[in-house]
This record gives C-alpha cells, sequence and structure tokens, in this order.
C-alpha cells in the first residue's frame, strides 16, 4: 500500500485560475515525466523548483495543457516521499483530464486523507497533529483556526508527551519497587503515587477544561431561530449575517438541500439551523411543520427565542416557553421600537434576567447587547485558554476522560492499599490512552477511519 | 495602475487541501517578504524555486500558516512581472487570513482578470488568447475545453493573422496604386480587388461556419425537459445525468437557489434549466407556475418533451405540441413497456419523425437513440472543424461578420466600378475588425469590460 504512488486534486472543486494535482510516491516523478514536456526532464531538475511545460497524451503526443510542475524530493516534502504538484488551469474539465492522465501513468487515486496519512506514517507528524490538519481546513473562524494551527504545531502533542512522560518516571519508580522490594530506592508507598497520580488528574483536568469551549470552536455553536410568525426572525438572520460577513458553505457531498451556514459573534462560530427555511418564507415553524422544529430545537446548543414585543404572550408562546425550561436560551424582545405590551418579567423568570435581549431590528438596536449575551453563555464562568491549546476533537475528549478514570482508579487502589501492581495496571491503561491521542499504539482500523474523513488530496 | 502590486486567491473557494494566493507586480517579492519567515529571504532565492516556512503577522510575530511559496521572476511569468504564489491550507479563513496580510503589506486586491489582462497587455498572449484562458477554466466538455485550449496557444490568432496580413498587402497596392497611378506595379484592376476580397470573404466564412457549434460547445446547449406530471421528466433528468456523470456546478456569486447543471450527450454538453425543480417535486409546472415555466421554455435552444405513451394526448399537451411548432423538439414518447396508447403520428407530423424517440425509462431504453437525435440537431448537416479552431466567442463572432460586411461592401463596390480609394476604406475597416479579435487597437473600456468577465484570481 505505501509503496503505491498515488495522486489526486488538492484545490477544492469548481471555477478558479487554478487547480492543483498532487502526485507522491517513489514513481512521483516518473509518472509525471511521462506526460510532461519542458525544457528538461523532471528527472534531472533540482528538487524544490517549478517547471513551466506542458502536459500531452503519451500516444498522440497533444497538448492536453500548459501546466507548472513543481517537484519536491523527499524527505523534504509533505509526506516525506517524492511529492509532484501540478498547477494547471482551474476548473472542472482541465483538472480531471490531467488527473485521468497521472493515473493512466501509473499513479493510483488517492483515497481521502491519504497524504496526510502518509506524512503521520512516514514519521513527520504525530496523530494529533495530522488530525490538526484537518481542523485547519475546516475552521469556522479566525480562533478555531488559530487552535488549530496551534495543535498542528504540536501544542497538544507536547502537553501529552510531558504528561506521559512523568507517568512512565512513576511506572519506572513502581516496577523497581515490584523487582527489588529491598533496592535502595525511594521507598514506594502509597502517598507518593497518590501525589503522582493527582498531580497528573491536574494536568488532564486543565485539558478537558477546554475541551466544550473547543469544540464549539471547532464545530461551531448549533443555534436555531425561533418564534412565531413576523416577530422577526428573518431580520436577525440577516442582521448577523450582515454584521459578520457570513461564512455560507455548501458543504461538499451533502445534497444540495443541506445547507449549513456560520455566523461570527464576537469571534464565536454560529451554525445556524434551517436558515434556507428562514429565508425562504421567514415562518419556519409554519413551513417544515411542527415535528421538524422540534428536531431543530433538540439539535440545538442556542436557542434564540423571538417575541414581538408589541403584542402579549400567546398561548402557545407560553407553551414554548415553559418547554425550553433548562434549554440554553436567550429570549429576544423584537420591536421595542412600538408601544410595549409583552410581560417581560415572564421571560426572565423563565430564562433569567441576563437572558432577556431587548431588540429592535428595524432599527438596528440591541445588537450588541446579543452579541454580550451569547459571549456570556459561551465562556460561562470559563477563561480563555491562555496558550491557545485547546482539545477539540472529540476523539482527544474522550481518551482524556478514559486516562482520568484509570489514573483516578489508580488513585483510589493507592487509597485502599491495593497491592501496587495491580495499581500499575492501572496507571499503564492511563498512559495507553494518553498515548492513542498522539497516534502511539493505535490499530490500524481506527488510522483508516481517522484519515476517511479528510477531504480528497490532502 | 499597472504599476500597482495585485494579489487574490486563485483557487477555488471551499475545502480543500490547498489554497493558492497570487501576487504579481514589482513589489511582490517584497510584500511577501515582509510576511514570510523561512530559511532564507524571497528575495535572496533563486527564481522559479519552491519555499517552505511561515506566515507571521509583522507587528506580533504570530505564526498565521505554514506555507510553500514560489517565486517566478518577470518575465518568465504568466503575467511577466515578478510573481510569488503562496500555498497555504484549503479552507475558508486560512486563505482570507494570508491575503488579508498580503493586502496589508502592500499588495492592492486584484480585480477579476487582472493578472491575465495583465499578460496580455504585457504582450505575452494577445487577445484572442486571453479570452482563451476564461474558456478553459469554464469549459463544461473535454470538447470546448480542447478548443479553447487550441485558442489559448494562437490558433485563431494565426488564422486571423494570416487573413489580415493578406489584407495589408491588398492594402499597400492599393495604395501604391492610389500614390503612384503611373507607376509600373502590376496594375490594380477592379477584378483583382474583387478576387482578393472573396478569398478572404471565404477565410471569414470558413471560421463562421464553426460559431454555432462552437458556441454551444463553449455554453452549452441550453435544454428544457417538460411535459405534464408523472410522464418521467425526473427519470429522463436521473438518466442522462447517471449516464455520463453530471457535472454539477453551484456557480459562484449567484444565489443558492439558481443551479446550472450540465450532463454531456456524446460529447455535447447540455446546459439543463430547473434541474432542481424537477428533482424536487417531479412537476415543474405545477410548482413553478405557467409564466416561469414558459420562461425556461423561451430560453431553450432544445426541448425535450415527455409524453406517456401509454395514455392518450390530452388537450393540453395538444396544445403544447402546437404551440412548440418551429422550435428544436425531440418528443419522448416514455413507457413504451406498458400498451401504448399515445397517438404517434401527431408528433411525428408535428415535429418530424427522426424528432420522436420511443424510451422506457423504467427498463432503460431508448437512451441510444435520443443521443443520436440529440446529436442529429446539435451537428445539423455541418462537419466537425478538422484543426479544432472554432469560433466560439460571442465577440469574435461579431467581428467576424462586421468584417464580412465591409469585405462584402468592397467587393460590391469593386464590381460597381467605384474610386478605388474608396475601397480601401472598406477594406480597412475589415482589416481594423479582424484587429479587434486579437487586441489589435482595442479601446481601454472594451479591454475592462472583457476581463471583468473572469473569475477573481486569473
Amino acid at each position: 500500500m505505501m509503496q503505491d504512488t498515488i495522486a489526486a486534486i488538492a484545490t477544492p472543486s469548481g471555477e478558479g485560475g487554478i487547480a492543483v494535482i498532487r502526485v507522491s510516491g517513489d514513481e512521483a516523478v516518473a509518472v509525471s515525466d511521462r506526460l510532461f514536456s519542458g525544457k528538461a526532464k523532471l528527472a534531472d531538475v533540482p528538487t524544490h523548483t517549478v517547471n513551466y511545460g506542458f502536459i500531452r497524451t503519451p500516444h498522440t503526443g497533444e497538448r492536453v495543457e500548459e501546466v507548472l510542475v513543481t517537484v519536491m524530493r523527499g524527505p523534504r516534502s509533505f509526506t516525506k516521499e517524492d511529492v509532484v504538484e501540478i498547477s494547471c488551469h482551474g476548473g472542472f474539465v482541465s483538472v480531471r483530464k490531467v488527473l485521468d492522465l497521472v493515473l493512466e501513468s501509473g499513479a493510483r487515486l488517492a483515497e481521502p486523507g491519504e497524504f496526510t496519512k502518509r506524512a503521520f506514517l512516514n514519521g513527520r507528524i504525530d496523530l494529533s497533529q495530522a488530525e490538526a490538519v484537518i481542523d485547519l481546513i475546516r475552521a469556522k473562524s479566525d480562533r478555531a483556526f488559530r487552535i488549530a494551527m496551534k495543535q498542528s504545531e504540536g501544542s497538544l502533542s507536547k502537553r501529552i508527551g510531558e504528561l506521559r512522560h512523568r507517568l512512565v518516571e512513576l511506572m519506572a519508580h513502581i516496577e523497581v519497587n515490584i523487582d527489588y522490594p529491598e533496592h535502595d530506592v525511594e521507598e514506594l508507598t502509597n502517598a507518593f503515587i497518590k501525589e503522582k497520580c493527582s498531580l497528573a488528574l491536574e494536568d488532564i483536568e486543565r485539558l478537558l477544561v477546554t475541551a466544550e469551549q473547543g469544540k464549539i470552536l471547532r464545530e461551531g455553536l448549533v443555534t436555531a431561530i425561533i418564534g412565531r410568525p413576523n416577530v422577526g426572525k428573518s431580520s436577525l438572520l440577516n442582521t448577523l449575517a450582515q454584521e459578520d460577513r457570513a461564512i455560507v458553505t455548501d458543504i461538499a457531498g451533502t445534497t444540495r438541500d443541506v445547507v449549513e451556514e456560520y455566523v461570527h459573534v464576537n469571534g464565536i462560530p454560529l451554525k445556524l439551523l434551517d436558515t434556507a427555511g428562514i429565508r425562504e418564507t421567514s415562518d419556519v415553524v409554519e413551513r417544515i411543520g411542527v415535528e421538524k422544529s422540534r428536531q431543530a430545537l433538540s439539535d440545538a446548543d442556542l436557542i434564540l427565542l423571538v417575541f414581538n414585543g408589541a403584542e402579549q404572550l400567546l398561548p402557545e408562546e407560553r407553551e414554548m416557553i415553559a418547554e425550553l425550561a433548562g434549554r440554553q436560551v436567550i429570549a429576544i424582545v423584537n420591536k421595542v421600537d412600538l408601544p410595549q405590551q409583552l410581560e417581560e418579567a415572564d421571560l426572565s423568570e423563565a430564562f433569567g434576567s441576563d437572558r432577556v435581549v431587548r431588540m429592535s431590528l428595524l432599527e438596528q438596536q440591541g445588537i450588541v447587547d446579543l452579541e454580550k449575551a451569547i459571549a456570556r453563555i459561551f465562556f460561562s464562568g470559563q477563561v480563555e485558554s491562555s496558550d491557545l491549546t485547546y482539545v477539540s476533537n472529540a476523539r482527544h475528549i474522550h481518551l482524556l476522560k478514559s486516562a482520568r478514570s484509570a489514573l483516578q482508579e489508580a488513585f483510589d487502589a493507592a487509597e485502599s492499599y491495593v497491592p501496587i501492581d495491580m495499581i500499575q495496571i492501572d496507571i499503564r491503561t492511563g498512559w495507553e490512552h494518553l498515548g492513542e491521542i498522539i497516534g502511539d499504539s493505535v490499530s490500524e482500523s481506527l488510522i483508516d477511519q481517522i484519515f476517511s474523513q479528510f477531504c480528497l488530496g490532502k
């Protein structure tokens, strides 16, 4: 498998000035040379040079494309293998034609993430760094991008490495004590194990405290805008989108109907649910029916519940309020420019007074208050990680929690004077869980699964 | 204007492994050096090399991105100016951050097509070659791509150049005759002018004969699939899309509702109208109302009119048939696997028997017949241009026709013994029109208009 030379389109699909086809493997240069005609053969050009020429059909010699070909010989490349990047005209046909020729000339189509996988398997980066690559690409906000960048540079790997190093030391001490109970090393008391374990637990806790924020920064705060017809849902959506230059993305591979839309509020990405519906009819509930809107509600991390301040609460609105008790809700009282009829006290009582925001979307009032309310919920009592080392990946969070359990068990066992060779097993388990984060001792199928989430060409 | 250093994202927007930011101009290297930190300064690296390093925020020194930077010093570059290409992670945030920094460091955001415009203004390519660049990117089929490639290599320029050269010779002869009526050159008879003009007219005709096909290959045959509910419109659409691996494109910059979809039938691109509507409800007419479907009809180059062969024609179908007389229609009789009730003779009478195709979309019968019928309409009596020099651009077609008129007038004038200095004016007009195709003597506003149709970053 690893012997194959692989190729894929590395740029997003669509119309653009440039598209790049990436080739990696022992035969990368030879495969490209079969198609390329320029001043020199690619086999003869120095590494890290760009070469102008044409891609030709090997049999007929017909010029297919005008290209710039970059040769980067391993190990000084993304994969540590020989890498050739063919830069051709953007657009659908050109890039497909060139890729087809590259595949005919001996390369195999790369699997999603296979270039990054090779960078990992060839030891250029560890697993958490490899996973950061996909976060870099998918980042929906500057903050999320910076966190991913830190991770790709190995900030998380370093923290995990230090933790594991201390656990190894602890295990070595225990080992010595098991093997040579009479040995003249510092005697391993249960107190010592407890001390080391709780230090490790603190470290893990410090990482996990970033997890919730990290996950939201990575994936966006899933936000539903709801309310009865004509209260201003669609104005709210447009205001949010306008203010922050919404990044609208059609996620590749999904059907055209499913559109994810992100807006940023103070750098916090909100992933808005069902925005198409709101835009189209300005009345989600009516259009998609109660069931679908309930679904949206149950998926949401944050609910923006919009009311018309100029009218009294309707019975169905009171029902909605009751139903949403205990959820993360911001009640928006819109149309405060009109004479007010709404019983705001009822909203404060249900959601807390700092969760009620008075707005006039018509007059663009109250937007800053809304942003503050969202930031309060998001940062709820938490501080921003100073070195931008966030744990944002669900896999990492799960492994940290598993390590925490194992070390907690070791701590408890030490407290109960369980024999230390039993405690040793728990510590080793914790150490192994942490190792999986950076790709130490992970199974092949897990690796396959992780990289299959990547896009093609990366 | 031309002194500015310009920058833009050159790859399509979206998630992908790589995105490229292109910078061109005198300051391209200096602008990039302000952000780049690598082994060496870019000012010191050899041309046409790829350099690994980081983009940093100039003030804080914070690492923003891990990049590969290519330096191509003019005139050996796309624009003939110094060009720097910064290759960073694909995705929305990364590429925008890097571009923002490049702009802060002294580059100006490039206008659409400005890189290609500079290649033209700096004399690397002529206007018809520049226009081919956008055709290369937009090409919807292999054939369209090959035609654009030929044009970008200068095949049309060469033909136009030869034509103009012969007209210049003719004008020189006439000039001599005007200036030195007694001069001992071959006497310029009207017969001689007529001969030269008709040769030129033949050349122009030979180019124009490719225009209709060229335009369709370039832009797609605008095709509407219509018919009453449940006759099989959506099955037909899916069959066409499946057979030929539809290239589905969301055209950038338009609203999400407008989706253009292309399918290829024997290499002929069909641009399908309102496919979203067909897919969603399998009943266009019902959904979008009579008015919108009439609009689709009037835009179409080709109408695929679908009937249910198992039922008799309904009065509204007879109306439709009457209304579509004289249009390019293929009548599809679907469901021929069932007992037939439809009066096929009525269809043959209205559209011609070679325009009626019997199909069973359920059993995937008749597809080849449909493809043949489409090809017959497309190639209607025409042969394929052997050297792939097609005139496909509306501007070129218009100029060729203007040149044809002028030369025809010259011919007619010669026939009527109009004074040759008058005839000279017509010939010069024709020569000038031809010159505009390759960008000789075109106005600045025309140039601006042409390049404004380009995508950003090209």
